[in-house]
């Protein structure tokens, strides 16, 4: 499988004109070749040409066989001088658009005449197209969080903290056998629920609050991520219609989820029925984001990207609309592109829902 | 204060004859700036130049008045422009090591025959020596870890699992006031220990069993980082002679640290006690990393680094054996160079202790 991938990028960097690359992304070469690393500070680096690959490996890393070439250097030697052996000074040479200042400039200083231009899309695009078995591995991780997500809502009681939420679905995540999160679960009570990227703390849960969860698990080394947004006990009506206009930016988006469609008029479909309701200056991030082995990959769903939609590609829908010192609301799925449509793989109600009875 | 600090950082690129600096690690701006975000994939960035300081920021970003020259973009501008624009091209640019090849290469293409370098130490070297204020930080951080691994020591217990003891701690460092881990925490049992990055599992402890504990909090921004290795109910010979070993080269590389010290020949004195003992090939790491805000800062205490101790350094002391298929042992503190040598953070017993009573 892994010959099959690296094949596939080779393609596009053909298509680019492209016939020496370096691929650094620890996520992206565990893709390529099955060899798990966090290098950290250390170099770990596949070197992709046509019948020449080869993988950069340091003594300190335990891998798998790979069946490649695999260039072997210790903590006491030069990374970058095997590097500057094997790449071509006269063609030019794609990286990761991540790869560090530290190895980037050596090169280009050792290897006279190289002209270096980031070429992560390369293998970027590819990722973004789920194969049959990792299609089945993001479906079962979204159902798992969709489970862990009711059972979090059907344990919400009076004075709960939003620290207690993170714990229990942490908790729950772990008895349901997910081997991590996606990221820190975000659980936001109220006011909090304003700032996106808010840091769950000690907040106690007041009635009529929203109950913002975004959060989500991995299963099998694929990533989910959901947000439903809940309201405390009672829900006033300018929640419930905030909330019924971001649910129907989010099902406007997938209901027009298609291959061929640019990914950027899913963008604009959502932030047009919540800008002329009004609350366009409060929808204040892009649409979406790719998922899979990572939270997230590259390839947004914005107005700005030139993506368009493919069969197997896999991506967050979630527009959200926060109103500074009052409340937020978000409500976020993902969505597997089909040969007519999408599949979408959460199946959580998204209506306002009132939640945690008396006491 | 952060005024300070930048000063500092122009007078290491001085020293280098470097004029201009491109700051990008997140950690550094904190230092440097009190500015604290994680730009994720957005261009976060400091220019520094003698009177001519400006921070470049997303408009995604949070952050309290600098009192520098800000750059304000939006995700739909190009964020290199305003870069291109500030710097010199006719002198060499100091880059951060991190810096990725998404930023750089453009910078490069943009501005015609401009050079850049590796810097990051101009900025590290200062980090590196912790002022009062910050040194108090540490101390307060390491007495809190002393705490919880003694807390968690006594409550080991027939039954429990590595991870049961990962969970235990990590709501002490809540229950104490901590905001955070420096790592996930490592504790190994047995086997596992000869693994010097196990990850915890559920294995269950046997009596006889190395207890490794490698754990650190995160106490008002800074980090403390200490590892114990304990013997559950009863210790064998063989364990205790490997644990004295270890505590030896730990103690003899402490004892030694003092202003002016190559950093290596610290390593060199940890390693020479082991390798005496014929365990110098199972010990396979450096003796120590810097430590402050972040947990691994720059610099290290290696066989290969060029630092030499000075007053307010702080850096791990921490030897290790390992030995596959049945165990490890690994004894670390953390110390401050003093003016006469050094403090020692962590005051938590080190000699071999067989730990958890009768059930």
């Amino acid at each position: 499988m892994e010959q099959q991938r690296i094949r596939r990028v080779l393609e596009r960097m053909a298509e680019r004109g492209l016939r020496q690359m370096i691929v650094s992304d620890p996520a992206s070469i565990r893709y390529l070749t099955g060899v798990d690393v966090q290098p950290m500070e250390r170099l770990l680096a596949l070197y992709l040409r046509q019948g020449g690959c080869r993988l950069f490996l340091n003594r300190m890393f335990t891998v798998p066989p790979t069946g490649l070439e695999e260039v072997w250097v210790s903590d006491s030697d030069d990374p970058v001088t095997p590097l500057a052996e094997t790449v071509k000074a006269e063609e030019v040479l794609g990286v990761d658009r991540q790869w560090p200042a530290r190895y980037l400039l050596p090169l280009i200083e050792r290897v006279e005449g190289l002209r270096c231009v980031v070429a992560s899309d390369c293998v970027d695009q590819v990722r973004a197209v789920k194969d049959q078995a990792e299609q089945e591995k993001m479906i079962a991780a979204s159902a798992l969080n969709d489970r862990c997500v009711e059972e979090l809502k059907n344990w919400f009681h009076a004075g709960m903290t939003e620290r207690a939420c993170v714990e229990y679905i942490s908790g729950l995540y772990r008895k349901y056998g997910a081997t991590g999160v996606s990221f820190a679960p975000i659980v936001a009570f109220g006011a909090n629920a304003a700032d996106p990227h808010h840091v769950s703390d000690d907040t106690v849960v007041q009635e009529g609050d929203c109950v913002l969860v975004d959060t989500g698990c991995v299963l099998d080394g694929y990533c989910s991520d959901m947000t439903r947004t809940y309201y405390y006990r009672t829900m006033s009506e300018r929640n419930r219609a905030l909330h019924d206009l971001v649910r129907e930016a989010n099902e406007l988006a997938e209901a027009a989820v298609r291959p061929g469609i640019p990914l950027r008029e899913l963008d604009r479909i959502a932030r047009e029925h919540i800008a002329a309701a009004g609350y366009g200056e409060n929808f204040t991030h892009r649409l979406g984001h790719f998922i899979g082995t990572e939270c997230h990959e590259s390839g947004d769903v914005s107005a700005t990207t030139d993506l368009t939609a493919e069969p197997g590609m896999c991506f967050s829908i979630e527009p959200g609309v926060y109103l500074p010192g009052e409340t937020g609301v978000r409500v976020e799925d993902l969505v597997l592109v089909t040969a007519e449509g999408c599949r979408v793989l959460n199946h959580l109600e998204k209506r306002a829902e009132a939640v945690g009875g008396p006491d």
